[in-house]
């Protein structure tokens, strides 16, 4: 149902290497990974850190006043991050390798956003 | 001595609001904030919760070997943060408002990281 939308976006940016929607409880819905040479990225422990964090900076985003939050990235030496709110339960994610195209990959997400909702 | 740098990115940037260097601990070195119609941003008390979601972030990054984290940005219905990692122990913050350019408040942090690192 999902996958399709996640596989998409994974292999249409470049340093795509897995996406998958998750609830904010560290639950995941649907995962796709690329398969790569290196060690795979283990998608599902990296989603679940961040839903952790994710619950943080919603929590932040109330005490400041400043609305609801609607994405959250972060780049490590070896990591791009995006993810994305869908719905006040579930969160897309997207991880690119460092040298992963920012832009396009933040483009993707907003595109298959809409669909992914509707099936929430 | 930062106050110049902070001002800068602030007045150049489409939407810009504030600027902080401040220490993982939450205390602030230097701040600026533009003065708006509406009320101020309080960006010490902004830059004192996410002093806190960036030290998770980063232990996550760190449970997660994903090398050190460079730069954590967010996106609520009323704020666009940027925040980008300084030194081990100091970070760059920028806020603006949700109308607010992305990726030149990026570029624009980019282009002072260096000149503050040297005062660190």
């Amino acid at each position: 149902m999902f996958k399709e939308s996640l596989q998409k976006v994974v292999e249409n940016v470049e340093g795509g290497v897995a996406s998958l929607v998750m609830g904010f409880d560290g639950i995941a819905v649907d995962a796709y990974s690329k398969a790569t040479n290196g060690p795979p990225l283990d998608m599902n422990t990296v989603g679940m850190e961040f839903s952790f964090i994710l619950t943080q900076v919603r929590k932040a985003a109330e005490i400041l006043e400043v609305g609801a939050l609607q994405e959250l990235t972060l780049k490590s030496e070896k990591l791009i991050m995006i993810m994305k709110v869908l719905t006040p339960e579930y969160f897309l994610a997207l991880a690119m390798g460092p040298e992963g195209n920012f832009g396009k990959g933040r483009y993707l997400l907003r595109i298959i956003a809409p669909k992914l909702q509707v099936e929430l």
